[in-house]
């Protein structure tokens, strides 16, 4: 399905660890691996014009389907031209499954094995999503990757619990496999498991099996377990995963994640962190993290980080301290800048660094440096 | 003083009405006259990154001394190399004097011959704020111009008050002078005298007979008087003010403001109207003026204005709608982009026009334009 339109290159994998050097090509473009995908929950990366968003180096961008579909609805988003001409972002986009938001807004749904109902976080009215749902809104919306709707449920999990979650997620991966109609979408499934690493691998192999899926998801990390144990659960999946198809973890995470889970074989990443952070004041750099509310920065000239190509590093750090105390929009907007830059600019350090084969060296540099002068 | 750094060269009047065609040379750089400064009081227009300031034509900008002395404090700005530098723009910058918050925090300051003493807003100290202070501020921010500190009252006001205030903004005047020791710095003196035409003609000559002033301001309009005052006032003065010096409007106003004040011989403006009103979802247009937030633009395909050059006009007008309805801060960034560019589109054409000699024929288009489609 959608061959011609969507492929996967593995260009090289490292010679010290499992980390792959790729590309992925789709119909808007093509998209180095590793990659990171800055969040547009709502059609925006919050904070960001789509011309700033593409001088941050991101090459595909993530929409969520459950608050699209909510407001404006994804009727109105295909009656104004699909997703990428709404947002005025013309490369690559994926949209999540709704999946998630079966954990984020557990108090008010309820999962049975035909869909979930939710209660909208807007006005709260009914809205169900179903396989075949989430499938519709996707392809309304016009997402060159789409992901089938799987079951998230928050860790420490009973095995029963994670278990069924699992098998429904399998099932549904099925169903949304069925549910397709557009073959200039490509549809990624979602490995759950929770941090049964039996369990994952079984729920790899049994998605593989299923069909010729254009990716493979690690969903279900992040959500309340340790940092242990999200890096083992990677560790143990990934062999799983086709080697010829994208490896996607969703939701992950800081920039020490995403060269652990780089390390252990996985292409794609999506998360909040950095524009979150950046709208809370917190900026990330190669010697740590900056706290610009910090009455310390107010008289410091130098950039938030030498050589760093982002509007905010045209500016002192006195300045973007003064921008958050005075509570000015330019604050937030200017770290979130910067962070989604920091971020494209380590994946592609990352991206050079095994197609050397150093990317432990690398990996080594990283961890050594954010322990650094500016950590707090 | 300064006469090597700062010219004003007065290219054309135009033939039907009092619109001039000038230009004005500062330390940063040539301003064309008619010209539209946007505000940055806390050393940021709200929103926008200092090149897509750049993009919407902007030539000149404002800062606010009593803003900035207060926070981060004129020191903290000199340390880090001046206000142009603190704000990462390279192009000609006008502070304000204070005087607009004797007016706008009129109820928490005491105005004495000496000097206004303030109530900071923000942490309630006191703030004196004398002539020599307001010049000795905007000489540590390093602007281009400053402005002598004047005495704003509210209109209406008795003709004893206009008049005392008056008279105390010519003595301040004389003492801002006084207290200049940067040559790199303009001063701009301030016409005052509310609404009485006379007292407005006495007042520009003392102010011209008291020193060569590099630019010549009227201020204490917009106020709360109506627009007929306001203009029948400004056509009073502006015969009176030197004609081989910058004439410029301080904090007004709308589109038609702007044409109003033009063809009567105003050369700068400052206002926040366009980001203001940007930030809450209006959009001014030729055809008058969108309120993005009507469910009429739900889905409406169209930009806010045809051939528009700026970010909002990138997108639909349903998606900036969108934007609006889900709190995003890319609408209200995305609107004062689109509201400071068109009015720097506004004084271009303005300035084309008057170099053709049909300012009047521009003026009515603009008046009949603003009636139109967009109008609610």
């Amino acid at each position: 399905m959608g061959a011609n339109l969507f492929s996967f290159e593995l260009h090289h994998v490292d010679r010290g660890c499992a980390a792959r050097r790729a590309s992925f090509t789709t119909p808007h473009g093509v998209v180095d691996l590793p990659t990171f995908m800055p969040v547009g929950t709502q059609g925006t990366i919050k904070g960001l014009t789509a011309s700033q968003v593409r001088a941050t180096g991101s090459q595909m961008v993530l929409g969520n389907t459950y608050h699209l579909a909510l407001r404006p609805g994804e009727d109105v988003v295909a009656e104004l031209g699909g997703l990428h001409r709404f947002m005025g972002w013309d490369g690559p986009i994926l949209t999540d499954s709704g999946g998630f938001q079966l954990f984020s807004l557990a108090d008010s749904n309820k999962v049975t094995e035909q869909s979930a109902i939710f209660r909208s976080h807007i006005n709260g009215r009914k809205f169900e999503l179903s396989p075949e749902r989430s499938i519709e809104i996707q392809e309304a919306l016009g997402s060159d990757v789409a992901m089938v709707l799987d079951h998230v449920i928050a860790l420490p999990a009973s095995n029963t619990n994670v278990r069924d979650a699992c098998d429904r997620t399998i099932r549904w991966a099925k169903r949304c496999l069925g549910a397709r109609t557009r073959h200039d979408q490509a549809q990624f499934a979602i490995v759950q498991g929770g941090l049964n690493a039996e369990l994952r691998v079984e729920c790899a192999k049994q998605l593989a099996e299923l069909s010729d899926f254009d990716g493979y998801a690690i969903g279900g990390l992040s959500v309340g377990e340790g940092e242990a144990d999200m890096l083992r659960t990677i560790e143990a999946t990934c062999p799983a995963l086709p080697r010829e198809k994208p490896r996607y973890l969703m939701g992950v995470g800081t920039p020490k994640d995403l060269v652990e889970a780089i390390r252990r074989g996985v292409d794609m990443f999506d998360c909040i962190i950095p524009s979150h952070n950046g709208r809370n004041a917190l900026a990330y750099t190669d010697a740590g993290r900056l706290r610009l509310r910090n009455s310390k920065h107010q008289r410091d000239d130098r950039p938030l980080e030498e050589n760093c190509p982002c509007p905010a590093c045209q500016h002192s750090r006195g300045y973007i301290r003064h921008l958050f105390q005075a509570n000015e929009m330019l604050g937030p907007i200017l770290l979130t800048a910067h962070n989604i830059t920091y971020y494209q600019r380590l994946v592609s350090q990352a991206r050079a660094a095994i197609e050397n084969d150093v990317y432990l060296d690398f990996y080594d540099e990283k961890i050594a440096g954010w322990k650094g002068e500016n950590t707090t």
